[in-house]
C-alpha cells in the first residue's frame, strides 16, 4: 500500500518526494487545445490511455469532448470500464483464451473494439464474445510502415476485414492505422513523408475493401507528433494521441514545420525531487532514479534549471552536474524534472499530484498502474 | 489490485503474460553459491533489497546465511521491517523530517542503519532518533571513486564521523564504501583498477579514523560485479550485492578474468511473453515492452532462442527479428526474456511467479515494489 506522496492544500515544498506532479494549468491547457483543433475538423479524439494509465485522466478528457478511450492491454480496458469509462478501443491484438474472456464480459458494459492482423485472432474472438453472448467491434490493424504489428494494406487486410465480418459475435467496424514509429522522427518534413505514406496504405485498404462490398466506418490512429497530418487527411475519423496531455524531452526533441522546437503542447509532467546529496565538486544528487522515471529516451531535463543537466540515472540516485557559474541547489531543496518518456514513466507511480500555482489541488489515481495482462 | 499471473502448479503455458518468472533452481544455485563463498571467506553478506524489492526474497537470503539487507529507501525499509526482516541499512542519504521520522519509528523494533555525506543531515537523523528515542547505527558514506555521493576520504570522512559519533540518538558504525559504476565495467583488469583504488581509499579513512580515536566495525560495500575483490580486500566486512541472485544481460556482458562472458552466476531471472503478431515478414511480436522490462540497458535477449532478437522495444511491444533460418514463433508460443537491467525490471511487477522444472511452485510478493518515498 503505497499513499499519496501529499494531501490537498500542500505547498510544493511539502510534497513528499519522489512524486509525479502534474502542473494543472499546462495540463488543461493542453486538453483544451487539443479539444479545440478537434472540434475544427471532421474527427474526433479518442485519447491513449496508455499513456496516463488513469481513469481519473481519461475522465477529464472525455469531458472535453473525447469520444472514447484507447488502450493496449485488456486490464487498462477493465480499469477504464470499473471507474465508468464506456468506449473503449484495444489498439492492439489481444492473444490468449482468459485475456479474451475477460474482454468481452467488459462488452457488457461498455463499447469495446479491438485490432486484428491474423485469422486465428478472429476465431478466438469469436469464440469469447458469443460465449458471453456480447459483441465486439473488430478492427483491421494494416502496418503502416512502422513494421511493428499489422497486416499488409490492401487487399490482404480486406480479407481480413471479410472474415471479421463474417464472424458470429464481431461487427467489422474500420482500420487501425497508427504509425508510431513516425511520431519522434526529428523533423516534419520526415513525418510528413511518413504519414503521406500511411494514407496511402489506408487509401489502398479502404479501395480494396469497396471492392468486397464493406465500408470502414472509423480509421483511427495518430499520435501527438503527426496528429494535424491524421486529422487533416479526409480519411482519418478518429486520434488516439496520448502524450499530448503531459509531453516529455522526447517529444521536446523534435520540430516544427519551421524547424524550431516542437510546441504544439506544454511540459505538463515531472518528477519532483530533493538534493540528498552535495558532497560532490560541481555535482549535487537527486533521490530519484530509474525507479521514478524510465531512462530509454535519456536522462530526464531539469526544469527551469539553467546550467544543470542529469548525467547519471542509478536506481534511486540522478546525478546533476552543476555548469561553471550556475546556481548550485542546496541540500533539501526541491526540483522539478522533465522525465524523457511520459508513457513508461507515469506507469512507475501511483498517484498523480495535480499542482496550481504552488499548490496540490487533486491527488489522481493512476488505476490502470501495472496493468499489461 | 493486481492478480498473481498464475496459480501454484500451474504449467509455464498456463502462466498469464507477461509475467515475471524466476527460475527457481537457477535461483537456488545462485543464493547458495553465494552463501558458501561468503562463509569461506571473513566478510558476511548484507543483500541489497533495491534489486528484488521483496521481504520474501530477503528471507530466502537470510536463511542461507546473509546477515541482514541494504535498502535505498525509507519505504523499502518499512516493507522488509513489517515483514520481520530487522537489520536494515539505508545505503544512502535520507533527507527529510517525515521521511527521518519514519526511519526513527522503524528503530524500535530493528537495527537500523543510515549513510552520511553532510554534517546536517547528521543533524537532522539524530533529532529524529531522539525524538523516537530510539538508536541509529550510523556510516559515513566515502566517494569511492564512483562520483556520485560520498565525502572526500580519509580526514574530511574522519571528521563526519566524528561529528556521527558525537550525535545524541546515533552510534558511529562504519563506512559505506560502495563503488557502482565499477560493477560493469568491461574487463577483470579495470574493475580490479578502480576497486584496488576504493580499497586505498578506505584504508587512508581508516588511518584518518584512528588518529582521531574512532574504529569502524563494518565496512560495507561491493557488488555482483566486484565482489571477490572486496571480500579478499582485507578491509571490507560486509558485502552488499544483489542483482546475483537474479543476474540480466548487464551482467552478462562483461567479462571474467580469463576475457570469458562473466559466469559467476546464472540468469535466473525471465519476463514470460506471449507471441501476439506473426504478421511480419521476418519478425515476429511479443506482448511484453517496456512497462515489462526496462529498456536504459538495451532490450532483452530472447533465451533459448538462436537467431531471434529483440530489435525494437515499445510500451507494450516487444520486436523480435527472426534472422534466415532460425525457428519461427507462432501465434500464441510463449518466449522467455532475459532482461537487460533486473533490479528496474523487478520494480515494474508485483509478482515473481517461482517455475521449478516447468510447474508455478511459489509466488512472490514484491511489497516494496514502488517504495521509492
Amino acid at each position: 500500500m503505497i499513499n499519496p506522496p501529499a494531501q490537498i492544500g500542500a505547498s510544493l515544498a511539502e510534497i513528499d518526494t519522489p512524486a509525479l506532479i502534474v502542473d494543472l494549468n499546462a495540463f488543461e491547457r493542453n486538453i483544451s487545445k487539443m479539444a479545440q483543433y478537434v472540434a475544427s475538423t471532421g474527427v474526433q479524439l479518442r485519447a491513449h490511455a496508455k499513456t496516463h494509465k488513469s481513469s481519473d485522466v481519461a475522465k477529464k478528457q472525455m469531458a472535453a469532448g473525447a469520444v472514447g478511450q484507447c488502450v493496449q492491454k485488456v486490464g487498462e480496458a477493465e480499469a477504464l470500464v470499473n471507474a465508468g469509462v464506456l468506449d473503449v478501443l484495444v489498439t492492439n491484438q489481444i492473444v490468449g483464451t482468459d485475456k479474451l474472456r475477460r474482454l468481452a464480459t467488459l462488452a457488457h458494459k461498455a463499447k469495446i473494439g479491438l485490432c486484428f492482423d491474423d485469422p486465428a485472432q478472429v476465431h478466438a474472438a469469436s469464440d469469447a464474445a458469443v460465449r458471453e453472448g456480447v459483441n465486439i467491434e473488430g478492427y483491421v490493424e494494416i502496418d503502416t510502415g512502422m513494421l511493428r504489428c499489422g497486416v499488409k494494406p490492401g487487399a490482404m487486410a480486406a480479407d481480413l476485414a471479410r472474415q471479421i465480418a463474417a464472424a458470429d459475435g464481431l461487427t467489422f467496424k474500420g482500420i487501425q492505422a497508427y504509425h508510431g514509429s513516425a511520431q519522434h522522427l526529428p523533423t516534419a518534413f520526415e513525418r510528413q513523408t511518413e504519414i503521406a505514406r500511411a494514407i496511402g496504405f489506408v487509401k489502398d485498404t479502404l479501395g480494396a475493401l469497396r471492392r468486397i462490398g464493406l465500408e470502414a466506418q472509423a480509421i483511427t490512429g495518430a499520435g501527438t507528433g503527426t496528429f494535424r497530418l491524421e486529422a487533416e487527411s479526409g480519411v482519418y475519423t478518429e486520434l488516439q494521441a496520448g502524450s499530448y496531455a503531459f509531453m516529455d524531452v522526447d517529444y521536446a526533441m523534435i520540430q516544427d514545420e519551421n524547424g524550431r522546437d516542437y510546441s504544439e503542447f506544454e511540459h505538463s509532467l515531472f518528477i519532483l525531487s530533493t538534493i540528498m546529496s552535495v558532497a560532490g565538486e560541481n555535482w549535487v544528487v537527486a533521490d530519484a532514479g530509474l525507479k521514478s522515471y524510465s531512462g530509454e529516451k535519456g536522462p530526464p531535463r531539469v526544469y527551469n534549471g539553467p546550467g544543470l543537466s542529469v548525467v547519471s540515472m542509478s536506481d534511486e540516485h540522478g546525478k546533476i552536474a552543476v555548469s561553471h557559474g550556475a546556481k548550485r541547489p542546496k541540500l533539501g531543496e526541491k526540483v522539478l524534472l522533465i522525465p524523457g518518456h511520459c508513457d513508461p514513466t507515469i506507469n512507475l507511480h501511483n498517484w498523480y499530484v495535480g499542482v496550481r500555482n504552488g499548490r496540490v489541488e487533486e491527488i489522481w489515481d493512476i488505476d490502470a498502474r501495472g496493468a499489461s495482462r
